[in-house]
């Protein structure tokens, strides 16, 4: 099944705006998701519609809500997103960021009391955009669990980091866990036993069976998703550990908020943080020589020798740029699932059927 | 075999004086030395004397360099280190960014033409001291393969970071690769088999032979260490590789020095390029209260359940600091061989044998 690139967007600019969001907002909310459909991160895209559909009516989202600034400096910002739509809230931080990189450098922006924000890349790629480096983070609900652990105590916890370099710029987005928990979900649908050193059971010992490891999160039973580098200390998992600390740092201990471990989907507020950062790389030397530089590696990266079996490889961010250019006037596949969701969720809303119908057909 | 701490200060004092370093930059030089061994971390005290003694005779280091500011704004600095011994370069950077972040809130540095600066926690522990955040980065010879490659393309590539907090400051220094190459020195003596997903050979494929790849790390032959996640992309390998990036990118890109890829110890610069940057958390909020977060965000993940078979959870820098309070003023594990390398490194310089057996007695 697919959907039309130009059709999804109206749809979605349609059903934000059914929840109360104003026309700007809807746009850059759905401009944010499809970014993920478009780069080929299904489960931040569209996929994500039930549950925002989920926050927003049990008002963990505040449609009205603005985000505010509750401290501030020349090259620094903390925000109160006061539940905002997570979206609305990054949006909105970044472009603080952006400001203060342009006037001063730099800009740090630390936000508490958000929500789900979608791709951290979107927000890097906002500074990147205008020719600065861009850093963002977010810590989400518990769901990785400290080296010598059993309870979950730290996020997802992504870390994203983009800077402008030619053919493809340089755009890292990856969570410090050794796998996102929408990777579990792929394996519990598909009926697979999970890797060795991806999970762990209530005890702390390695768990390959997903629906008990999923279940176990949502209970907040125990257990949950190993740190980057597995279980233990010998491939370095108390390095992917540390790393989560970090971005558990950056976002809610600098801003005041909710680590990952008081994080819950389950109350009026989630309480999520983020971390925005905007960097001028020109207050290191002339611009065009350093984006050269990075152009040079890159390049040198992806030409050097390739493993037996492989023929290609990449820096991060290349596939998704390539996958971009193929859909952004075309279609993006979508699973038969999301599609019933979506459908469910219209009716709710009391959206026409044309409005539903727009997702799949051409509407340029 | 031990070393006595306080006699191991004074006869390093005496031997990077005999090179011709002045009596400050020998205290200093010694400093980063034996804070890696009263830390535990004995790959990176004076163990390394030797290392340190064929790049200083062999005139990779030159004795007599200052590092260069060639770029400076409010906010940052670009150094050129000339050469000069890492852990002068390493210092003198981290001044500069303390003292931008003192009076703007940040400090960025970013130093090229460096040499091989010890631990990196030493830097962020100087940031940490006065209060900020600190974050250092350095880069080092190719030892890394990108995923899907066969060629060590970046190096150790360590990420420090360390943030005030009580009763144990948070203090993280990892390599970007699922192991330093150090690791493998260890395997190798014993001649112990590496585990999976530690090493690949000149082909791109799995070796558990860590001779064979240390042998085709030095001769530059092919193959190396995995990133941080290990070999392709089933537990993250891309995301070690991408890290491993990151760190190139603010040492060598923003610098306009070498990447992992062009340092070589073999030739008569090393061409070692790091990262500082300090940052005053003031700027988001009332410190007191920031650190109060951090310290009890800490408390709670020691406090979390431990797995079965394990009584502590450590937060990164609390085993350091243990391990230094009981050091201080006593005694460092050494190893034999060590000590004879430093026994023939002492005849070299013409000091006296009671310079040498101070390392040993009790000299407070």
């Amino acid at each position: 099944m697919y959907i039309n690139t130009k059709g999804a967007r109206k749809f979605c600019e349609s059903l934000f705006a059914a929840y109360g969001f104003s026309t700007g907002e809807s746009a850059v909310i759905s401009d944010v998701l499809l970014k993920a459909d478009l780069y080929g991160i299904e489960s931040h895209g569209i996929h994500r519609l039930s549950r925002y559909h989920d926050e927003i009516s049990s008002a963990q989202v505040d449609v009205k809500a603005k985000p505010q600034i509750v401290h501030e400096t020349a090259i620094s910002a903390t925000l109160d997103a006061n539940k905002a739509m997570g979206q609305l809230a990054g949006i909105h931080a970044m472009k603080i960021a952006i400001e203060k990189a342009k006037t001063s450098g730099c800009g740090f922006v630390t936000v508490r009391n958000s929500n789900h924000y979608g791709i951290a890349s979107y927000y890097t790629e906002m500074a990147c955009s205008q020719d600065l480096i861009g850093i963002s983070m977010t810590n989400t609900e518990a769901i990785c669990v400290p080296t010598f652990g059993a309870q979950a105590m730290t996020g997802t916890n992504a870390i994203a980091f983009a800077m402008p370099a030619q053919p493809y710029f340089f755009s890292y987005d990856a969570s410090t866990t050794v796998v996102p928990r929408g990777k579990l979900e792929v394996y519990k649908k598909n009926n697979q036993s999970l890797p060795d050193h991806w999970a762990l059971d209530i005890n702390g010992k390695p768990c390959a069976d997903a629906v008990t490891v999923i279940d176990n999160i949502i209970s907040k039973a125990g257990g949950g998703i190993a740190p980057l580098g597995g279980m233990g200390t010998i491939h370095g998992g108390h390095k992917g550990y540390g790393l989560s600390i970090i971005v558990d740092i950056f976002t809610a201990v600098l801003s005041s908020g909710l680590t990952s471990n008081y994080v819950n989907r389950k109350i009026d507020h989630t309480g999520i943080c983020h971390y925005f950062m905007a960097v001028d790389y020109g207050i290191f030397g002339e611009k065009e020589s350093i984006k050269n530089n990075l152009s040079k590696f890159l390049q040198e990266l992806r030409s050097s020798k390739k493993a037996e079996g492989h023929s290609r490889i990449y820096t991060h961010g290349e596939r998704a740029q390539e996958m971009m250019k193929d859909r952004i006037n075309g279609q993006i596949p979508v699973n038969e699932k999301t599609l019933e969701e979506i459908k469910t969720i219209t009716k709710k809303l009391n959206l026409s059927d044309d409005e539903f119908d727009s997702l799949i057909k051409d509407c340029a």
